[in-house]
């Protein structure tokens, strides 16, 4: 195959631009151009790397509505979710070069040399963090711009210092080349090596093989599902010189309601619940795919709620038909489990492109012994396992793998109970709110998107949030080195301009 | 076999006490205590966990001149060395205890809720770091103290407020009972629980593999060979929850001899030279393995002292038996091979305990075509490239594995040349260094003793400094929790507590 066509979501058919098929070659010349790039791009100093994260959402936005019409046709999410999508991305931007000018990620350390310490002198030690290298980012489908082409993993790595090689998304071609081309103007306007960014696009999985494996890649970031994943880690950890992956896997998000919430406001739980778990076709990695409840008060209002709203609730187009079958697979395993109750099925699909929305629920003792009810279903399904007591609940909650999420619904008199529960959340998730719904990750400094496998391959990091750029760093420490050679901001001159930095142990900012 | 002896260094023969070998059910013992231990020992305020770290060291102190001649017998290595490691020991655990007092590791965030933002309000967020988990330790043969039982890694996991079971090195187990004993001691004193901290001991593989794989390990610490570490990172991600391994393996810290330092003090580089390549009988992470030189004034007058400083070499005690077998292997391979030079040997060993000093010299051109040249041989052996001009050294540095060090020797007219080399040694190592030699690693804030692949398995952490702690921690947000369910440290009444926090993506430490 030498080239392939744009799919249109709602018919499932390739009704757009075609496209040229990357192979070999190209994965080669890309991370030969990001190779050539880094140590032009890693040298540039904070302010000219903010300025072009924020020139590339300028340019974004420059782009204008031919985008969102890419990005609807291409994905089948409505217009208000993609212009929101596009106002993330480049809010998320330039969050990034607010970030790169702070400078903290820099992670300065200074130890002064002292000449007369008994028995032997200390030299002087300074210490910063340095880009890994060529950062290979994976687009997710399910957010074709935030998570895409400019999205978290790509703007995190250009932050770190990190020329981006991406592996487009083969379900948007035509939004990926259209965010590629704003990156690409970006790169030329700031006067960057046209290597800091690459854009290669393919179906299959050949293409993103080989990029994983090119020796000139540093560092890998994925969004999408379990096996791919996985598969990219196995592909990594094989190289000659094994590289990190921080692959974003996969998550059914327990939402837990504790017994007086339940008791105050079963019902309207319910409906939110219903509002959580099917907006965006429940193609959220924080999808709420899990609700835990205590039998009690409230329960049987809850599930009448949200039954009621799932049998409302009308199909929608699903990203690819691929992910449209797999969430049907899903559903019709839950569906002929023996042990689980279908309690609402939303408005009939088309079976090929729009999802038909579920709901299910058994119990506890069943849950526990059959783990395939915890795997995930990617779309707008749920299963409610009714536990007796806070006994089972905690055995079900154990049983959990890692989560991106875990979210409470309590009362002010769920507090103790809520506070037994919270090690053990804490050990489950990268993320425990309360009285939310898991949906909506907010781009900011506090968030965490990530958690312990399989959520993530590396539950020492987020994609999403300010943190997410220490994924793309590494220590160096210089040892009694001359100040001209040492990195600028290191030299005592530097000190003052505002970025923190440890010396001697003691925190300053000054 | 259900026992074994401590062996002495300088006989080679199993002259001590004798040892339980722990099995399985010890393994799974330790692992199921330090599970239980966890969520307590995290929950210690940081005043008390610090005071548990330093008691640990006046437990050690304590302990007195009889783990200084244990430690003695089963290394080889000479009493000065010994009560300086302790003193290495001690102070790290105490540095550490002041890291945990001043809580920079908690990376406390904080992004207040904006009710009013539009289009959506923004919710309460707040982030800490969490410890992950119980943790493997393997104890290092070379650093019986400063990096065994007692040393960096059980140092930098207990001050995460991880539990951690160590595996003990079999070639010093009375000295690691006599520190685990004193650990013992400071868990009772502190009230903690028993499976706080655990000492597992045995010959051969089973024990670490066994607890490798145990589901309640977390995460991994280990220094030694590389076919250990690599072992061990194999078996922790083949596991069904895959963890990370912090392994420190192999590295032959190139040293650079730039010309005008050598012409002006190459007799006196190459007598430092020897110094710090006989210390210890070579037995360090850090050892000056590699020499690399242009050619020109000064290069002979350093070969001559060098030379001349290895032949007078005494034979030293090496750790083991079989790493004094392996040293003779690798120097054996050395002098074999058909491009290599051999320049001096020190005073002959006794063929099973002492190692003989060794230097070799070869071209780049022949350094180039064999990469077996490049391996470690653990041992004071070192091999001298001879380059004929920037450019070959530069294509020696470029086929260099991932190192944990580099050094510079340099006068001011070099600088020109190392500000060209330094951004191809930052890819290589993890700490440079300049007119010094590598051995001798500083533990405080901006020591970096990690480095590329396959200097350490993780080229984004240290093992020593104050820094090593963030291996064993992971971030968890909160989102709109309330007060009374947030962790203390991240209510709004700490504020003020001296501990920096970043608030709306401003660090303040008021």
């Amino acid at each position: 195959m030498t080239e392939f066509r744009s799919v249109t979501a709602e018919t499932g058919l390739p009704e757009g631009e075609a496209f040229a098929v990357h192979g070999p070659a190209d994965v080669a010349a890309a991370c030969a151009a990001a190779e050539a790039a880094f140590d032009i791009y890693r040298a540039t100093d904070r302010e000219s790397r903010a300025a072009f994260l924020e020139r590339i959402a300028e340019e974004i936005e420059a782009t204008g509505d031919e985008l969102i019409v890419a990005a609807m046709r291409e994905s089948g999410l409505p217009r208000a979710r993609l212009e929101g999508e596009r106002g993330r991305t480049v809010g998320q931007l330039r969050l990034f070069g607010a970030v790169v000018r702070a400078g903290h990620w820099q992670g300065l350390r200074i130890d002064p040399a002292l000449p007369d310490r008994q028995p032997l002198p200390r030299p002087d030690l300074r210490l910063r963090m340095v880009p890994l290298g060529p950062v290979a980012v994976f687009g997710a489908s399910n957010f074709p711009l935030a998570f895409s082409t400019a999205g978290g993993d790509t703007a995190s790595a250009l932050a770190a210092g990190c020329p981006v090689v991406v592996k487009g998304h083969p379900a948007h071609p035509q939004t990926g080349a259209l965010v590629a081309a704003a990156i690409g103007r970006a790169v030329r306007a700031c006067g960057l090596p046209e290597g800091t960014f690459s854009h290669l696009v393919g179906p299959g999985n050949e293409l993103g093989a080989a990029l994983v494996q090119d020796p000139r890649i540093a560092a890998v970031g994925f969004t999408g599902s379990r096996a791919g994943g996985l598969a990219l880690v196995k592909l990594a950890q094989a190289r000659e010189v094994p590289i990190p992956v921080y692959a974003e896997m996969s998550s059914i998000n327990p939402v837990l309601l504790l017994p007086e919430a339940l008791k105050a406001r079963g019902e309207a739980l319910g409906a939110a619940f219903v509002g959580s778990l099917t907006m965006g076709a429940g193609q959220f990695c924080t999808n709420p795919g899990l609700v835990l409840a205590i039998e009690g008060e409230g329960l049987d209002a809850f599930t009448a709620a949200a039954a009621s709203g799932i049998a409302a609730a009308e199909a929608q187009t699903m990203l690819t038909t691929g992910i449209c079958a797999a969430y049907g697979k899903g559903t019709e395993a839950l569906r002929n489990a023996a042990a689980v109750e279908t309690l609402a099925r939303g408005k009939d699909g088309n079976g090929s492109t729009r999802g038909q929305a579920a709901l299910f629920q058994t119990s506890a003792a069943a849950f526990l012994a059959d783990r395939a009810l915890g795997h995930e279903v990617f779309g707008a399904a749920s299963l409610i396992v009714r536990c007796a007591d806070e006994t089972e609940l905690r055995a079900v909650l154990s049983t959990l793998e890692g989560q991106l999420t875990a979210t409470l619904h309590m009362d002010d008199a769920d507090t103790a109970l809520a506070a037994r529960l919270l090690p053990l959340l804490e050990r489950k998730a990268g993320r425990i709110l309360a009285n939310g719904w898991p949906t909506g990750v907010e781009v900011c400094h506090a968030m965490v998107h990530g958690g312990p496998f399989p959520a993530t391959s590396d539950s020492r990091t987020t994609s999403v949030g300010s943190l997410a750029i220490d994924r793309f760093l590494r220590p160096v420490s210089y040892q009694n080195l001359a100040p001209a050679l040492l990195p600028a901001e290191l030299r005592d001159e530097a000190r003052g301009d505002g970025v923190p930095r440890l010396v001697d142990g003691t925190l300053s900012i000054a």
